[in-house]
Parts: C-alpha cells; sequence; structure tokens
C-alpha cells in the first residue's frame, strides 16, 4: 500500500543521524527515505548509494524545498536546531527532532514559537520512552500496578570519558544537561507529575582531561516533586565496565525496576567464578527503541495524532537540566518556575 | 556499491519465509531481493507490493528461469524441499534451505547427491548458531575457556501443543525430529564431536489430543559422543510458561551456559513477590540469528566461501534425530552408523 | 521447658557427624546432645569438650547403653550402618540414619528387618528436602501450582575430583549411587511417583586417576516414571567452578527451578565484564538444611510422628540408583521391580 | 578450652536483645553466656529457661556487679544506653552496643566521655559491616579492583510503615536517623573518607498515620565526600514487596553492587510469567551478620585487639544523620564540621 507511506527526509548524518535513515530506510515499513542532507559532501554521497536515496544535498534548505518531503528528521547538531527546525517548520515540514532540542530555554523557547506560527506537527527525540522496558514500566503504572509513585531513582552512566571538545560545556551544556536530561524526562513521565526543586552535587575524579574545559564527571541531583514525590537522579563518565542505564520507581502498592546488564545470554562458570559481558553503549541498549521512537513519529504523522514527546516537554526537562545544573554552580537548592 | 549486492529469490512465504523475505529485502545490506514465489496467490502479491519485490509468481519455476536470481532461499515445506532444491541445483543457484532439509535420510542423500551434480553452493539453516549467545558459546570453547567439554545438555520446550495435523510425525517427524533436531545440531557443533548413540523415553500427558496422531509431548534423550563425552537432550510442548531455550557444556575447566528467560527488562516487585515476563517465542528470541544467519549465506556466496552449515551437518542431525526416534520406538540404544 | 528436650547421642564424628553434633547441641532448642562416640580418642575428646557433651566414648556400643540416651543419630561409614543401627534398634532408640544407609538392597532389607522387628522409630537423611528451596517446590507442586508433572530434571555436580579411595565403587558404589541418589530421592518426592525404568550413560574425561578403581567422573540417567511422566539426572566431578545443584520440574501448568549459583551477594563489574562468586560446596550450600533435617527428626520423635523419611524411602532411592549402575554396565534399559 | 570463653552479659532482651542472646549462648564458640537482664521479669525468666543462663535479673546493675561477667552487650532502648554504657564502663566491663548510641551528639560525647575515663573496650553496633556482602565489597575496594571510589550510593527500604510510637522523632530521630544511620556508617567505611555535606528532600505519602508525629515516610540525601566524590541516600517505608537493602560504589576502574532480592532459591514459571520471592525483613537478612558481629566483638575482646567500630565511628555517623535532618528541615545543604 505505497500510498501510506511517509516520504521522509533526514538532515544531520552523524553517527545517530544514520541510525535514523537506516531505521526510516529499512525497518519503518510505512516510511520512505526520499531525501538527506549533511554539511560533509563525502557522507552525503556514500549514504545516497548504500541508502539508494534519490534526493541528497549539502544543502539542508535543498531538501526542504523539495514538496515531496512531508517530514523531516532533524538530527544535526545541537546549535544548528533553532534555524533547521525554523526553516523546516516554515517549509511546513512534519519535524522531528533529536534530543536536546536547544541548551538554553531562550532559545527552545524561540523554536516553540516558530512551531507555533508555522502550526508544524513536532515530536522531540527522548528514545527511552519507546524502550520496551520503559514503555512497559509506564503501562504498569498507569494500570496502578504500583500504586501512588513515591520516588523516583535514575543512573545513568556512561562507559568513558568523553572528548573533552564535545564535553565543553559551551557545547554539550555540563554533564548534568548532556547525560541527565533524559533521566529528567523520565522523570516527568514515569511519575507523571512535574519537579518543582533539584539539587545537585558534582565531581571530577575520573577524567581530569574535563577540567579544561570546566566540566565534571559525575554529579547526583536530588528531585522534589509538585505532588510531594522524592527522588535522585545519578550520571557518571566513568562507568567503564560498560553502559548501566537504569530506573526505579517506588510507589504506595510496590516498586519498578527498568534496566539490564548482560549483553550476550551466555554465562561463563569457571574456578574464576561466574561471568557474563555487559551492554556495551547506547546503540546496543537502544537501537529498538530509535526505530520504535521513528516509527511512532511516522504513525502519527500519518494518522494526524498528537506527538507522543512535545516541545513543551523538551522544555521541561531541560528546565531541569538547567536548575541542577545551577544548583551545582551556586551550592543550593533551585526551585522551578513552571 | 550495488555491484557487491546478492539477488535473491525466496520461495516460500509462509509465517518463516516472510522473515526470511523481509531481512533480505531490508536487514541485509549486500543482498538484494529481487524475486519471490509462493503457491498462494494472494500473499505472492501481498509480499511484492510491501517488499517492492520487482518479479513475483506462484511457480517457484519460474523463478529459477530467471537469470538475475543468483541465490535462493528455500523456505517452502519440508516436503517439497528435495523437488525446489533439486531445480534450484539444476537451474545453477546458491541454494539456502531451512531446516529440516528432509524427513528421512534416504530424501537427504538424493538431495545431497544433486547438489554434488550441479555443484552449487548450499548451506543448511540451524539458526542458532547464529544467535549471539550460542556464537559466543562456541568461540569460547574453541579458546578453551572450559577446557575439554565433557558433557552436552540441552532443553527445548514450545510453549504450546501444536495442531495435531502439523505434529502428524508423517508430516512433522515425530516431537524429537521435530524439536530436537536444533540441539543435535549444537550437540555436534558445540561438542565438536559426533554422537555416537542414543536413548530415549517419551511421554504424551500435556496435549491428549496428539493421540489421535501417534505423537508424544515430552522425551528426553541421552546422547554418547564418540570422544567418550555424554549428554541428555530434553524436548517439550507443555511450556506454557513461553518459549525456554538453554544449552549448557560442561568441560574439564568450566562451564557454559546459553539462553535467557525475561523478554522485557523490567522487575516488578509487589506484595505477591517479585515477577518478570518471560520469553513469548520463537521470533522474539531468535530473530536477530535468522537475520545473521541469512547475512552469514549472503557473505559466503559473495565471496565464495565454504558453507556454514553443509547438507553434511544437517545429515548427522537427522540421523540423531532418526536414530533418537527409533530408540523412543523400540525401547532400546541405538548406535548410529556414521 | 527442659522436659521436652530429646537426649540425643551422635555415632561418628567424622565432617558430617561433628556438623549433625554441633547442630543439636546448638541449634536445635528440643534436643540436647548428651552422649557422642567416635572410633578415634582424639576426636571424642576434643568434640566432647568442645561441646560439652557429658559422656563421650569410642565405643558406641556404650553409648548405646546409656540410658539417658533416647534418640541416636547414626553418621559413621556406609560400611557401619548395617551394624549401628541393628544394635541402636535392639537398644530401642529412636534412630536418624545419613544417607547411603546401605550400598546393596540386601543390606538395606536386613536393616529394614532390624527396625521392624523392634518397633523403633527410623528416619532417613535425605537433606535437600529440608532445603527451603526444595522444600517451597515441594509445597508448590502439592498446591497444583504447575499442574501435573510431566518431566524431572535434576543436577548435581561436585567441584573436585574425589580421593580415588573413596570414589571406588566397592565403599562409594559408584558415581551414580554415590551422588545421583539425592536425586533420584528428589524424584520420586517431587515428582510422587515411581521410577520404573532408567537408563544410564558415563564417561571418565576429568578425573583420570579414577580409572584404576573403576569408576566413572560423569554420568547422565535417564527416567520413565510409573504415571507416565520422563525426567533426567546428571552427575558430575568436573564443575570445578563450584558446587552446582540444581532441579526442575516441568508441569501441565507450569515449571519450578531450584537452585542457586551466587553465594556472595556482591556483583563486580570491571572492564572484564560482570562477575560473581560461585556457592563453594555443600555445607555452604545446604548447613540450613542440615539443621531442618536434624529439628524435623527431634520434633517427630518428640510428637510421635511418622518419619519423614522412611526407610522404604531409601530403598527405593537405592534401587534406582543401583538400576542406572546397572544400566550403564550392561548398556541396556533396566526396569525396575517394585 | 574452656578457659578463652569470654563470660558474657546481654542487657535488654526485646527482639534484638533475645537474637544476640541467642547468638552468644548457641552460636559463638568462644562466648558463654553467663548474665541477662532486662526491665520485663516475664521475659527475663523465659530467656533464662530456654537459654540456660545462671544468673538472670530485672536490675541491669545487678548483673554489672556481677565479677564472673566480662563482657556486656547493651541492646536496651536507645533512651536508656548513655546509663546503661557508663555504668557498664564504670564496672570496667568490656562493652557491645546496639545501634544508635545515642540520638544526640550531646549524648554520645557524654557516652565517649565516660568510656575514655573508665578506658574500657567499646564496639558499636553496624551489623552490615560484618554481612558476607559488604565485608567482600569492602575486601574487593581495600584490593583496588574498582580503582578510586567515586560516587556511593545506598537503599534502605523498609516492608512496612512503623507504629507512630516507635517513628516519633523524640523516640527514633526521625526517618533519616533512623534508618539512614546505616548506610550513612556505610558511606564512611567504602568510601574510606568523611562526608562534608549533606542535602535531604523527604516526602510523606504512603503512611499516613506519621503524620500526627511529625515523621516522613520517605527521603533521599546526597552526599559529598571530603576527597570530592558524591553520593546518594535513599531510605523508605513502603516497600511493601520485602526489605530492600542495596548499596553501590562506583569506582575509576569498576563498579560494586551489594544486596539481594531473591530469599528462596525457587523461580515459579506459569502463564503469569517468572516469579520469586522477596527477603521479608531484617533477621532474614541480617542473622549471620549479627551473628558475624557478636563473634568479632569476643574475639576482639579475647585478643586485646582494637574495636572494629569506635564510639567515634557512631559518632559520625550521627552527625551526618543529624545534618540529613536539618537540611531536610531547613532547605538547604549543610556542611558538617569535621
Amino acid at each position: 500500500m505505497p500510498t501510506t507511506k511517509l516520504p521522509v527526509g533526514v538532515i544531520g548524518l552523524g553517527r545517530m543521524g544514520r541510525i535514523y535513515a537506516d531505521a526510516i530506510a529499512h525497518r519503518i515499513p510505512n516510511a520512505r527515505l526520499v531525501a538527506i542532507a549533511d554539511v560533509v559532501q563525502g557522507v552525503v554521497q556514500e549514504q545516497a548509494e548504500l541508502l539508494e536515496v534519490p534526493f541528497a544535498t549539502t544543502d539542508y534548505r535543498e531538501l526542504l524545498a523539495r514538496p515531496e518531503v512531508e517530514a523531516v528528521f532533524v538530527i544535526s547538531p545541537t546549535s544548528t536546531h533553532r534555524e533547521v527546525v525554523t526553516e523546516a517548520a516554515r517549509a511546513g515540514k512534519a519535524i522531528f527532532c533529536e534530543k536536546p532540542i536547544a541548551l538554553t530555554l531562550a532559545e527552545t523557547d524561540a523554536i516553540a514559537g516558530a512551531l507555533e506560527q508555522a502550526g508544524v506537527f513536532f515530536q522531540a527525540g527522548f528514545m527511552r520512552r519507546f524502550d520496551a522496558g520503559y514503555a512497559q514500566a509506564w503501562a504498569k503504572i498507569e494500570a496502578g500496578v504500583i500504586g501512588r509513585p513515591t520516588t523516583f531513582k535514575s543512573i545513568g552512566r556512561d562507559p568513558f570519558c568523553p572528548n573533552p571538545a564535545f564535553a565543553d560545556p559551551a557545547v554539550s551544556g555540563g554533564l548534568i544537561l548532556d547525560m541527565a536530561i533524559h533521566d529528567f524526562d523520565l522523570a516527568r513521565w514515569l511519575m507523571q507529575d512535574e519537579v518543582k526543586r533539584v539539587y545537585a552535587e558534582g565531581s571530577l575524579m575520573a577524567c581530569p582531561e574535563l577540567k579544561a574545559v570546566g566540566d565534571i564527571d559525575n554529579a547526583v541531583v536530588t528531585l522534589a516533586f509538585e505532588g510531594g514525590a522524592v527522588g535522585d537522579v545519578e550520571v557518571s563518565r566513568n562507568a567503564f565496565y560498560g553502559y548501566d542505564i537504569r530506573t526505579e520507581v517506588l510507589g504506595t502498592e510496590g516498586a519498578l525496576q527498568i534496566g539490564y546488564f548482560r549483553q550476550t545470554p551466555v554465562l561463563t562458570l569457571t574456578r574464576e567464578g561466574v561471568a557474563y559481558d555487559m551492554v556495551p553503549y547506547i546503540i546496543e541498549r537502544f537501537l529498538d527503541a530509535y526505530v520504535a521512537q521513528s516509527q511512532d513519529f511516522v504513525k502519527r504523522v500519518l494518522a494526524g495524532d498528537a506527538p507522543a514527546v512535545t516541545i513543551e516537554d523538551a522544555r521541561r526537562a531541560l528546565a531541569i537540566g538547567a536548575a541542577a545544573t545551577q544548583s551545582l554552580h551556586e551550592g543550593r537548592p533551585i526551585t522551578l518556575e513552571l
């Protein structure tokens, strides 16, 4: 049924962009990858051949000018989001934008304004919501399995120190915004409540090279929710053993734990003990979630449904991250203005 | 690099055939799905549109006649394998054939003869060898992690009683051949040894409807290997809790356990205890292995490498299953002629 | 309430005897250790002081002659059981006897005869029945949680090659009788059925020093039950990674798995992967079961209840083991005379 | 060797006192329970008979006056600790005192003064340090397995709402002091560092009856350590699924996770999924640790070694708890004066 296939363009073909492009080209039955854009000529050419895309360009504006492109995935660097999304909105495209939408509330508001003016469909990327584990947890909370949530906990640990150039807070927003924004979005989504106050502590002990750019490698953040619940979020760069993503919600009738460790279903038993391997990194953990997220966007655009994750959702997660970062710098709890 | 894409035809579009066709169309970068065939006109049409295949037919011979088809996946019913594989061999195609190749050694030998005469590439389907867990286990055994293997154990449990029409031994070969053939192949592959003697016990207690066709629902089989090792294999239809596939190899320096239970990474903790969900069935468990198996076939055909699983491998697994079935009927251990 | 304390004597103070003596002296509120006996003078003296036992002797007959001793634990070598139990029965003592009661059915029958004549309370030792895991599994089966049992599986693996002097089949009964007798007792108890036919395969690959005494180090045994169910039991000496005891019962409505691996509740995560330690050996795994078993005996004697494990239970587990050993030697299935 | 048995008196025979008394009477080879005291006459009498203790009294001063009593376990209510410990110190006894030593730093200092003046051996109770899991984790950190610790995390969840009378902050110190003091001790011990700053958030959502006494039922506390590391501690009353005690330490080379869920080694698999039971409460989880802690005290007193946990350790854990409680009340981070 070719008439129901959404013609999609992908802007930005870095590591994540190629994953989205591949998913749209091959994994999503009701989408068709019709155009790609990236500033690097070689990447554009290679991907165009590999994915057999009819239109490929180094100028995303050309992609936006194509009438057959009905929806775009904006996977370009965060610093370009405002411009690209604004242009895409003007061009009347349905828009998916990878997280983070922006590093400041002001920029987010500017994007929100452009979207509102254009009246286009916009969905923000928070792929964890589309992970089978997180989705099942949300459904169980919704179904009342754990009663009223009282406590939120989330851990996000990367398996290596980042390149200081990318960790530079001017580029990444700093450790908390860069990593914990996923956890802050989960906090809102799973607790079905808003965060009203945060307090953060941080340290730099494992990645000394980050000192030059003024970033830290470990942080803990406490959360107080509007409805009375509490929580804590921990992010770290030094889980050198693997990619460690876990969330818990405790409620008045039970608890849920989301996440897993073992990557390959093999247990090795020797005189040294019992051992197994660990999830290596984000793609091994969340590839299916990225595909499901893309599929969800396509389905909603085709059906005319509301977006699963709005610009306001993105704004609020950012607001929590910004407040936590402020708390870290000022050494005091920060109350959010909602 | 379009020149390196292997043009593939798929014959047989039942549940498994559609999975292979989808994998070839979308998941395998160096293959191209150019033709499909199935006896059911509606299925052919639907899949041709869905997968955008240029050539589709209800007569597999037409597919074999297409010169652009260089390789075929034979996923049609077992009873058709001999004819289809023989014709494909005559047509000079590289052939992948889903398990079981045949239900008797005589038929397998006939197929082997046709293949030899034609001199075509042939790979038999045993997808578990391409599962990340089984593959890692094999590599660890190869690397000597557990020393010399002394004991092989395998469990294969289906989550439901089959339709008696399909479980009819005339169609399926009977419970042991139908289910344990995977375990017998693993036994040879992981132990790097041949089975020399088998003994089987069976029972019918959970699926009384199988009595009419003369099949059983549970069996245990002991194995004695040429090199001295021992083993046992258990297959069952009544794992109504889920699809339970597990293998262990014990050696002189350690042991390996392959398999897993939890499907979704969520633990639910309530007053009733701790709970999680179970792997539902074969596609949830082995989809990635099917894709990897197809990818492996394509890669070998393109590279001119030897097949990963030969007709002789298929024959030997079948021989073990046939001997175990004979043991069940005759109530005595059966020694295999190798 | 001193009047309810059962005055107990322990005969045999080897490794297991000392564990029973300590349990009676300290862990069982309604028992009192009043006498001990062992052929080794030094051990008797040491334990008498350590446990503060009023009467200690190197001649168990002196212990049996003490009128204050109401019950005895016979933990002496298997070869002495017949004599000691017979004497204890004549002396009118309530008797607990550690497994195996005897290595032959003839000797078991002789003991049974002596017990019957004396009319004393006798309980055989099969401590796994008193393990919290096995006990909970039994209760769940009894409650119908898994429906009607269709398949029994049990694994018993020791973490080292035994001293050939102890593994000598003349002393131990051979690998199957020495190790699998626990599993055969569990088979009868958990399946609530009798084994009617067995078939065994064995090998010697990991402990070559056992060749001199004619024993093997690995065996697999299939079971066919009176009521139609099937099963398999595996025992091994070369689980050098730890003490690996596991049992499964599959039924028409579900399955139970009993056993565990991790000894200490610590998970270590490093670049090498995730690791934990393994259960070292029998005392770490079953100490609580030994205490519970002793407690159960004492309670039953005091209350005048029937024994939890009878001489007939011991005889039937032995009969399965003897048949499996015969099968191993004769290369054919053996049907049990019940 | 009776001369090496330490003669011990136990003061306070509530639930915990009876556990200590039983451990000393039966589980610790080099201790002898020679005297017990409790204000309730019936309890004293019952325990004296049950444990066969030669001296029993309702006036602990009489116990302290007995010259044969060389060491005392003070397990009486926290509010009596100052008086009892001071008297015991004056009487020259070696003293073990259950946590919390006191609810205020002033009272702790008074006790410390009395101890110093008397020059007696004093060990504070923090049984988790003697749990096999926590002890192994400490040893691994000490051995450098995880490099330099960067992040401490601990969860302590009780399976029920407490009786408001006991949760009254005037009696318990409030939720954080009552529950998290264990985690604060672990923080100092495992991180081998001092906490310098804390921030707490709390809530009351699951146990509304605590409102009357002014307590909360959930709290999260962030920790900043002197050496730069960070951490968070969470305590809750509403883990109605079971007793949930877990700790993690992340370091520059790896991580450790301490704790476990499943109580009985049985997995139940049905159409409803996979399920197991949960640790019910503190005695099931930590009985062995209480015994090991008592054994350690006895061994140190007999050997003339320094205490494992000093009054200063108790004081510092209390100081963290008091600061966290202050943070909760004042809504700001509190810096500890060390």
